[in-house]
């Protein structure tokens, strides 16, 4: 069994949006995507709303228990943008204008009507002491402060973000998945799975059942940090479907 | 200023499957526009992994911070499935058996192949002195605890026991809102909307800016619980728009 370190992430999502129900979160997932690339562990996500105090608990509450956090939303250019204010009280820092952030918004904004207006200097804003994450897509760039990464709310501009990070942060083996998917009710394999998972050490089995045009079904996702065990684990568990005179379908339904 | 109660929830999702990305989150926005009808606010949402301790932390600090708490996912019959016995542990009372659960289970798995398996019978179990609530897609039930509220990771299953909710819970004034449309990058408009919401009490303006078929946008939602100063607050905002020759939509875009 490996006893390397396992690094973890948090995630905050901030936005009203969210909590309204005008918004379905697409953040957590594109994060928690490109964390599993980077050998990171997504380990728990937050959602608040756009509320100083709310923002500042939850920062210190996840910088307390993972390695990283990642936050998407609240750092444009609205009055309701307020994530660089309150990170910087979380972390005791003052807010400052980044002057290479004003440099990109300078010339970003040159040709575009209104030019750098005050509402558009607000997003050269960032906690003492913090990087920028480059931005190709808009400008307004990303922050980085420690392990502390401020990036969009727009799951598109997010993603441009996510890619200048790529390789930048030290993580661990990726955790490799497998997923198997059954035509079957999950509760007529539940002893199969649950044997499957004990029987292999570092593999985590994960069930999910779905309706889908009026039958049941499930997608039992494997998990584990060796390929060895993964495949093996696959392997076991098809079999041990096939014994049971279940249909499945290695790679998922 | 209305000084009325606001009522409010938390709401935890516990699903391994949301945090490796797997899957994206719908059970947040749908819990959230449900509880906007019943005049909750949902103001706080968290992801956590199927593992006990998460889970009964996250439950705890939820059910003191808020009126109510809505878990979703890990009631299934599988071995991932331990939403009862955090809650429960959370809690400090044994896992029983709910005897009307294990009746429903009866009748339903008497035409199904397998009958009540011990699988499915763990689908009977809740925190001692929990109340049901109504499934009729599955038969599995969703559990009441007092203000704790632990239904499916199935957002149709979920939906159906929301629906069996639906008027039960004692709330406040609905949030009222309004969404205007505007075809500008939000930074062009910042100074209006601040303007707008400084003006009005008892009113918040958000900003959710969008790229489109190449094309930078924002919808702004207003939203209040007095019908009066939502309707003020849509006028000035359009007003304003118009003023400063930008094209909106009434509605949102």
């Amino acid at each position: 069994m490996s006893t390397a370190k396992v690094w973890t992430a948090g995630m905050l999502v901030i936005g009203g949006e969210i909590l309204s129900g005008r918004t379905h979160d697409r953040n957590i997932a594109q994060v928690a995507s490109w964390l599993q690339v980077q050998g990171i562990r997504l380990t728990e996500a937050r959602v608040v709303s756009d509320d100083m105090v709310a923002i500042a608990d939850a920062l210190n509450a996840l910088r307390e228990g993972y390695d990283y956090v990642f936050t998407t939303g609240g750092i444009g250019p609205t009055h309701d943008d307020i994530t660089v204010d309150a990170v910087a009280a979380a972390l005791s820092v003052p807010v400052v204008v980044h002057p290479e952030a004003r440099a990109i918004l300078e010339d970003y904004y040159r040709d575009k009507p209104g030019g750098l207006t005050e509402a558009r200097l607000r997003m050269a804003r960032v906690p003492e002491g913090a990087e920028l994450i480059p931005n190709r897509m808009s400008g307004a760039p990303g922050i980085r402060h420690g392990n502390i990464f401020l990036m969009a709310g727009v799951p598109a501009i997010t993603a441009q973000m996510l890619d200048g990070l790529t390789g930048e942060l030290e993580g661990g083996a990726p955790l490799l998945s497998e997923t198997v998917g059954c035509w079957t009710a999950e509760s007529e394999v539940a002893d199969i799975l649950r044997e499957v998972e004990k029987a292999h050490e570092d593999c985590q089995i994960g069930s999910y059942p779905f309706f889908r045009d009026g039958r049941t079904g499930a997608n039992f996702v494997i998990r584990s940090t060796s390929r060895e065990v993964l495949d093996s684990a696959v392997d076991t568990l098809c079999e041990a479907l096939a014994e049971a005179g279940r249909d499945f379908t290695p790679g998922g339904i």
